[in-house]
Order: C-alpha cells, then structure tokens, then sequence
C-alpha cells in the first residue's frame, strides 16, 4: 500500500530513509554475513552504531563536559520510579521533591516520586483540566528539594514548556514526547530522560543524560540495573543494550543531523503546529483546541470537534484518505494530531486542507 | 557477503527465515502502509503481534494456568532486582533467600538479592571453578526462604542443569541462555525470566514466567514498572513495550513451532552438543572441556586448547572459514561454541571438520 501519513502518539511515523536503510541493511549488515541484531553487542561493528548514537545524541543537543548520557530499556515509565530511587537518597532530612503537575504524565512521575518523597506539588495543572503551564520565570523550587520535576511535553493534553525554568534545584524533565525536536539549554537541567518511540526511533531505548554529581547519590539498596552509575561507568554496555532500537536510534540522530540538527527541525516543527492551530482557530469554533495559546504543543495538536459523532467521522474519513492514528488519547477523547520530526510538511498540508473540506 | 556461522553468546545468530521475513515486510507491514515500529502499541496490528508472542510462549513451554507471561524491558540484569524486589516482601522475619552459586550470572543475581535478604548459598560451585552442580534430588531449600534461586544455564562456564530441583520454596530461574531449547515443566517453578537475546530473538526483551500467587507479595514502595502485578494485569500492555523485540520474539517462536516444538529442537541441541563434546573428547586431550559431563551446556560448548597462542590462531582461522564469534568469554579465556536453536547442524559440522583439520 501506498505510506500513509501516520499522526500516532508513539510509537510514531519514522523518517522514511531510515526506514529504508535498516530494510536494506538488515539481514546482511554492511557485508558482515549476518545481521546487526544477530551481532555480539561487544563487536565492533555494535560497538560503533553504539557510540554513534551517544556521540549524536551529545553533538545534537551540544550536551556539555559533566553530563553522562545513558541508553536504557523500560521505557520512561521506568524512569518515574528510577528517578526517585537514585536522586533521593543523598538528602539529609526526609527527602522532598517539587513537581508540575501538567497533565498526565506528571501524575504517573509523581506516583512513583511519592514512593521515595514528599512531594510537593508546585504547580496544579488539574483544576483547569490541564490546559495550560505555569510561566517558567515564576517557577521556584522550595528548599532541600532533591530536584524539580518537569514534563517538557505532555502528549495527551497537548501542552509543551516554551521555557525553561531555572532552579536552585537540579532540574529533571521527561522529555518523551518533544526530545530532539528543539535546541534544549542541557546545561540548566539536572537530568533528562526520554523514551525513544516519538522523535528518537522505535521503542525499546531510554535516553538518560544525567550531570555527574547525580550519580552518586544513589543508596546502596538499589540493585545494580537500577543505579545510573552502573550504566554510566561502562557506557551503557554493562549488560547487553536493546541492540536493534540503538541502531534504529543512531540513524534517525543521523537523519537529524542530515536535516540540518536541531535548529532546523524546530523551525520546521514550528511551521507544522502553526498550520494546524491556523486551521482550527480560523474554523469559526468549528475546530476548538482546550490549551491556552502560550504553551500549545508543536508536537501533539489537539482539538475537538461539535460533538464526538463528528470526531469519530473525522478520524474514519481521514483514514481513508491516508491519514491515520488522529484519535485522541482514550482517557481524554477528541482528536489529537502528532506531528513529530519525521512527519513531513506535506502531511499537515493535507490534514489541513481535509480540515477544511471536512467542515465543509 | 555469504551468509556465516555465527557463535556468538548472545546477541546470537537468529534463524534465517525470522531475518528474511522481517526484511521483506520493515517498510511496509503487511499492506498497512507503515512499519510495524511505527504503528502505536494500542493498534490492532501490534495487538495481534503481542499476543501471538504471549499465546507461542504458552503453548510451546505448557505453561499451566495460574502463570502469567510478562513482556519486559530491561534484561535478564534487571530481574536480578526485580526478583528480590518482588518476591522477599512477603516474609514474616528477616527475608532469606536460597541460591545456588553456579558460575557466573549466578553470581550477578547473589549480589542483587543481597540487597534484599539474607542470601544463603546452598551450593558453592567457586571452589571447583564452576565446572559441575549439584545433584537436582540433593537440591532443599532452607525453612522461610522467599525462594530458592537457580541459573538454568551458565553461559560464560558452559554448564547446565539436566533436571530441576523440586523444593518447598519457590524455585526461581534464570532461563536466558536455554529457555526453549526444551521441555521444561513449568508447574515446578515459582518465577522462570530470560533476556531474548539467545534463543528468543535479538536484546530488548525478557520473557518473566510467574506464578499468580508471587504477584502478590510486592512491597507498595516498589514503584509501578518494576512491580509484576503492573504487567501482569495490563497484559504487559501497562507502558509502550519494546515493539520490534517483541515482533521477533514472534516470529522467533512461530519459527520453533514449524520446526516441531520444544521436543525436536531439544533433540537437535543435543546431536549437535553431543558431536562438540565427541569431536573435543576424542582429540587425544589437545581440546579439553574442563565441565562435568554430567553438566555440560547443550547450548554453550567451551573448551581450551594447549595454550593461549593456539586459541588466538583457532578463532582467527575459524573466522577467515566463515565461523564466527568462536572467542571464549573474556573473564575466563578459551574457546565457546554457542550453539542455541537457530544454530543448525551444518554449523556444527563444519565446525567439527574444523577442529579435527586445525590439530592436524
């Protein structure tokens, strides 16, 4: 069939030439007589899609001297509890933590952060049903918090930090949903953690960059997996890494590179949701995106149409117009377009042109 | 290039077919117009995949009702936490847990359960250099163990258990390097967990066989993915799974099952260990296996030559012949042969002719 233009959450549409490139690597990688996944991971042939990746992932988001970057399995969901478990341990009184609560992906970091930590909640976002952030400058953490927890973009309610804010407390942020899709000031951040499966490549790697001073915290109860400096003193190769997803992820920072790194992508991006906001915000009401317009995300677009009769016909019609995976998040309904790096221009062109047929 | 016989321990040579077959449908699966690792985890496409992958487990290992079959990130290296993490909350005193101290892994997961319990070694095979175990009818576990904790197969010394243990606790296994290399009855153990990347397809996946009642026994501090009742009650469909790992574990298994089953590939593993061993005993002592017979590894065949030189020249010659990954783990030298399912018999003959040719 003809490739449609793929609007899921995650995992999400890849950029083609990667796509193309694993096909055509993938049984015989570069002449080695076997396939890369069938490969030791302490061969070189690994051992340089390895470092790529690291090296890419350093390069892209000029990660500076002092950070550690980790590729990981679990997913970030993994991360809600290993963040905690590592990062609380050196406080000297009851361990506290400060989080935003945007939306739903904040509640699940702050579940397993409670586990460790009082949490303080510095930001609800749930009286005004997640539709909008608070504004970064304004963002304090209180004190012996062991860090500040933020979620640079929330992919269910569509929310996305502009700014950043700057705290005496090491600042951590799940950026799942919107790494690699902007330049990020790594510098002000504590830790960052993403799973792969939006801007970064299939599922089944977790980026961590972590500042070095973090990872000694860790109490001697947490098993070897779970401590960060495990994975940082042997570069991620303590135990076997998800080989397949590393290599997946090498090509797309690649891609990435390819287009021009992250400036151009972000500009790209830009461009995109703009499109998409246009299209609603000029559909006399038709078309109704919840979010205030400061912290609308340029990586999941949502909106509601009249009523949930139209959004079911909305996402039917769009599909078999080759355009597919637009229903929103079941636990929040409506219609919810993600457009992560490797959706190209033409695809939000056509979305936006069936917009407007379809209103009629 | 043609295609090689690969040794490698793990990640570990994939049968062909599984190889072709993902190479033919990466771009496009199936007529969807997208790849399979782009298409959400909530898609009907995955959905089929998943339980393919789960149902294949089932069926092929018998695994009884009142299991659950668990689809996890993270690696073997992972569950050595997970399993005291899980499994020692449930005691009344001071947790304790049984282990059988069998070479290598054996030893990862002592140091991990340590940090959970009183670990009481019930064999000791360092003294010997892990070269045997102990007899599977000797085999007690001490009164309020949490469980009693084996490796089925140690990959790095090449030994491996015939039969199991039958104790009052529950019996716990490491399975990474043999599970579905045969029939193994399930109903004896508590908890079986392997990493895929020997048998079960390319790293990024660990299959976590467990008992229903051992959900139960998780401390609320444990945070929701490191806890088996999270997967298990989502159908380990809790957070995005390692979509393209859990694709060729599929495949992998529909693979074993065209092949006969559990019965014929075991049969297969044993012709093809028996013929190492033979052409290794019958040498006139230049290759040597330092493993009891009564323990030697179908699945990972190691063996030294009169000296280091000799080794060094064996795997270089083996590999300019299309044999590779032959090198003997670098923590204790020699040669390894490893020999999981996908490897076929030509790949051990060949390799036969070559030890008989190489001593000359």
């Amino acid at each position: 069939m003809a490739r449609v233009y793929n609007f899921y959450a995650g995992p999400a549409t890849l950029p083609l030439p990667v796509l193309e490139q694993i096909q055509k690597e993938f049984v015989d990688y570069r002449g080695t007589g076997l396939s890369l996944v069938e490969t030791s991971h302490r061969s070189p042939e690994y051992d340089a899609v390895h470092n790529r990746a690291v090296g890419l992932v350093r390069e892209l988001l000029q990660v500076p001297e002092g950070y550690s970057i980790l590729l990981l399995g679990g997913g970030a969901t993994m991360q809600f509890g290993m963040v905690p478990m590592n990062l609380t341990g050196g406080a000297d009184t009851t361990p506290s933590v400060d989080l935003v609560l945007s939306g739903s992906w904040a509640k699940k970091a702050a579940a397993d952060a409670r586990k460790f930590a009082t949490v303080h909640t510095i930001f609800d976002g749930s009286d005004g049903g997640f539709t909008a952030l608070p504004d970064a400058g304004s963002v304090r953490s209180t004190a012996g918090a062991s860090y500040l927890h933020i979620t640079s973009n929330e992919t269910i309610e569509g929310l996305q930090w502009k700014t950043f804010p700057r705290v005496e407390a090491p600042l951590v942020a799940d950026m799942s949903s919107d790494i690699m899709s902007r330049p990020v000031p790594v510098s002000d951040f504590g830790l960052i953690y993403a799973g792969a499966q939006k801007n970064l490549g299939p599922a089944g790697v977790t980026v961590v960059i972590i500042r070095d001073d973090l990872l000694d915290r860790t109490p001697e109860s947490v098993p070897a997996y779970l401590r960060y400096r495990t994975h940082a003193d042997k570069n991620s190769l303590y135990n076997t890494p998800p080989v397949f997803p590393v290599w997946a992820l090498s090509l797309v920072l690649e891609w990435i590179a390819d287009e021009g790194g992250l400036g151009s992508v972000a500009d790209r991006n830009r461009r995109k949701a703009a499109a998409l906001y246009e299209a609603i915000d000029s559909s006399d009401g038709y078309y109704r995106c919840p979010v205030d317009a400061a912290y609308r995300s340029d990586m999941n677009v949502v909106f509601r149409l009249p009523d949930e009769e139209a959004e079911k016909r909305f996402v039917a019609d769009a599909a078999e117009r080759g355009m597919i995976g637009l229903k929103g998040h079941r636990s929040v309904g409506g219609i919810r377009a993600s457009i992560y790096n490797a959706m190209p221009e033409s695809g939000v062109e056509k979305l936006v042109a069936f917009m407007k047929d379809f209103r009629g």
